[in-house]
């Protein structure tokens, strides 16, 4: 794929320094895609793992890498804590006291809801938090594998709250523009609630039809067709951040695992009866679906 | 993709006459396969409707087309029927009386209980009927869109019955052979199990997934990452297809469906208690399982 390096746009707030805290796939990305697109004057980076921060300190999309936390955020304009999401909030925490006055916080966390809030209140009035949530990914994972086109045309949410400061919520999304991101603007509550049905919810049935063929004869895997593959790729991804994104965001998953249950039930009821034009209506209303999200 | 050449192997029976009857994007790459890699010396063709006819008389892959499936099969060796899997036995019925005595009878439906048995009591025991189900197939459907690559590695299900005739089974597996496919050997009765398990679920699964988001809000299929498309890009097929193909199989779709639902009811249950220990074994089960599909 081919990296687009535009300068910064004319009607953007210029950051002076970008702080990347904690970077894996998400965070090394990001720091490419900065350098590449101009989008920070000076990019300053904090990984726990001192063998982390001296393999970074070579990298030429790294100005400088810190010793701890609160020395990578001193004199930054925005800070991506770039960590699990279950460690965002305690990092946002070490680093309330250390952040200069007006920077802005921000995360790449895939549930929104209790780190908005908990952000929030951690920096608010002397400092801002604003989350963000980029759909992009890839089945490798670690700041190695990072590539400056992995936001390219891909959906970043960005997630304020009413009190949150416009001028912030501004330089965030501005932010992701440059590093080639389409921004969707919505509220925590409702950005968890539509991850739990186009990201959770296909997650688990891909994980749950692997596991449950687990059980199965294991010959059977050898005459599967592409249609199997496909629909269970995502069964590869790390189990250990499933369970941390599922934990965080289990009131929203319960509720589209239940529904989607019901959907599922209506098939079944549908074969039960042998009553075939309604499981016809029922697959022809999936393909309509199916349809319209291959032309978005 | 490229195709290989490759004349008939030296211990297969000689095919002088292959007919193909309703050629689909299946029968129609069988065609185009047979003659690139010369499993017989002779194609004939008989379609429904007599403008695909004309169409079809013109290709180089086919070197006749009769006005009748019954004057097609006359002087037939190997004859596939490759209408749609609830066409199969009144079509093989029509012909029975038309083969002549030792000439062999297969199809391509993705069912093979009832096919298997009705096929065989049609034609035995004068002629042979061997069931096949390969393992391929695309969005597209017709034989307009037919490659002679189609079967390159595929798996190709074989379903004899205990009394099926050794040299016509010898016969239908190694033309697969010839054109390209890894032929799998089972009864009937498993291979309906086994697809209802590696094809039929995760159809429903995919088709279900997308008619369940069909009732929510339209915008959030626009933020949808790769996750989403892989997992549903099947839900895009024929529906009309699929509602025959469900209803040829239901007892083993049932099963299958009832059981994945326990295993489905696992995941909800350890996140309803909170158990994300649990969660996580079953995610890594599945990744287990996803990692063997894979390698092979």
């Amino acid at each position: 794929m081919k990296t687009q390096h535009a300068p910064a746009a004319q009607d953007h707030p210029a950051i002076d320094q970008l702080t990347i805290l904690a970077p894996g796939l998400i965070g090394g990305s990001m720091a490419r895609a900065a350098r590449a697109r101009h989008a920070a004057r000076r990019i300053v980076i904090w990984a726990r793992r001192s063998e982390v921060r001296r393999s970074i300190a070579g990298q030429p999309w790294c100005d400088e890498v810190a010793d701890t936390a609160e020395a990578a955020v001193r004199t930054a304009d925005l800070v991506i804590v770039a960590a699990p999401v279950d460690k965002v909030i305690p990092l946002v925490r070490q680093i309330a006291s250390a952040v200069q006055e007006g920077a802005v916080v921000s995360d790449v966390g895939s549930v929104k809801g209790g780190i908005a809030r908990e952000g929030h209140a951690a920096l608010s009035p002397r400092a801002h938090f604003v989350g963000s949530h980029p759909m992009a990914g890839s089945e490798k994972t670690g700041w190695e594998n990072g590539s400056a086109a992995l936001f390219e045309s891909r959906t970043c949410f960005v997630t304020p709250l009413p009190m949150t400061d416009r001028k912030a919520l501004r330089l965030v999304t501005g932010f992701w523009r440059i590093l080639g991101a389409k921004v969707a603007t919505v509220a925590p509550k409702e950005h968890d609630r539509i991850v739990a049905h186009i990201s959770h919810l296909p997650q688990l049935l891909a994980s749950s039809l692997c596991s449950f063929l687990a059980g199965k004869d294991p010959a059977w895997l050898k005459f599967a067709g592409r249609g199997l593959r496909d629909t269970t790729r995502i069964a590869g991804s790390n189990p250990g951040l499933w369970r941390t994104i599922i934990d965080q965001n289990k009131g929203e998953v319960r509720v589209a695992l239940r529904n989607y249950r019901a959907e599922l039930g209506a098939y079944e009821s549908a074969i039960a009866r042998g009553d075939w034009e309604a499981l016809e209506k029922l697959i022809s209303r999936g393909r309509d679906c199916r349809g319209r999200l291959r032309e978005l």
